[in-house]
């Protein structure tokens, strides 16, 4: 599919410069972040709720409890605004005016539709994955009720913008000469050392894909 | 104000024993988050932005371009749904039904309001001390065509909830036996080290609020 993700209303008006409509950036983007932020309307207001999400091809999957609110108002044909954002770092200029910061984000809007049978054995296989890569292995599949109490989503990645903002502050050249200093604090997702569970058998030791958990 | 934050929309169902209508609480994610996601409806459709925000008393703040579509739309009347969200760990339980993360969120519904003259000064002062604890009194402050560039909208914090996971894993009975290793990977966001401006003036070494940032 190389249909364009620009429509009017992904279009980037503040600071194009800084959009996107490039597939790979917007799945680079989905694919690294563990949360997203679903925006829906409820009777003309609206509700924005944060979730996991996750990217097989050009679809997006959500998930939850069969019972959501979200998700049966979404199955149920109310579009949706996924966004999704990775914070870089700070940018530090010498202007209070002109800090900034680094980040990536995407916006994807659709309409979702529920997936159901094998496709949805494999879209669940697929999330534990996007979390954590070479859990899916380890880990007991869902059985016939775990399947029935979950509820799968999935909506075409159509209609969507990458915005991103990367490298040094941008001062006015009058203020180069202020003795402020300025620059970049990176700011990085990292994890910690895992914790064991308390009721863990004797002798299961931490996996490599924790231990060396990286997005 | 001590009037309670909860309303039929922010009352917690899914989980609601995750759910909290404590100011204490849903204000301690909203200073620590660096981030917020910004709902609204343009055209009965949601968009969800993701932006900087900060909070004053009981007010939350956002702040952008005077030409922000997304200031100028709320500004004008239209319903925001303010989520901030905080992700504290990855759940590896033994069942994949049963992996989770453990996280803090914030959800705020209001209507904003512009925010002018000396208390705009103000509000962006607590913008930087808000990112960066410490800068704002390094940093050279906005002049007057800069505060004209710049929008400032509040939104009182009086209909909110939080929803909050923490510990371990909970599995189901019997599969505690099972040989595979359960736990909890935490996740924090950690600065890495500054990046200097290329065109800092010689002397010029990094602030101590910078080298010791924390959340």
């Amino acid at each position: 599919m190389n249909k364009s993700l620009q429509t009017d209303r992904t279009t980037v008006r503040r600071l194009p410069k800084r959009g996107s409509y490039e597939r790979e950036l917007v799945y680079s983007i989905l694919d690294e972040a563990l949360i997203c932020h679903v925006g829906f309307v409820v009777d003309g207001k609206p509700v924005v709720i944060p979730t996991i999400h996750w990217r097989e091809g050009d679809r997006l999957y959500l998930h939850g409890s069969a019972v959501s609110q979200m998700l049966r108002t979404l199955r149920g044909g109310v579009e949706a605004c996924v966004t999704v954002t990775l914070l870089d770092g700070l940018v530090l200029a010498r202007s209070a005016f002109h800090h900034s910061m680094n980040y990536r984000s995407a916006v994807i809007f659709g309409y979702a539709a529920e997936v159901t049978g094998e496709a949805k054995i494999r879209a669940l296989h697929g999330l534990v994955e996007h979390v954590c890569r070479g859990r899916s292995a380890s880990a007991r599949p869902p059985n016939e009720l775990e399947l029935k109490q979950t509820l799968v989503l999935s909506l075409p990645i159509d209609e969507a913008s990458a915005k991103v903002r990367t490298g040094p502050a941008v001062d006015e050249e009058e203020d180069y000469a202020l003795p402020i200093w300025a620059g970049v604090l990176p700011l990085r997702v990292l994890p910690q050392e895992p914790i064991a569970d308390d009721r863990l058998p004797d002798g299961i030791t931490v996996p490599d894909y924790v231990r060396r958990y990286r997005r």
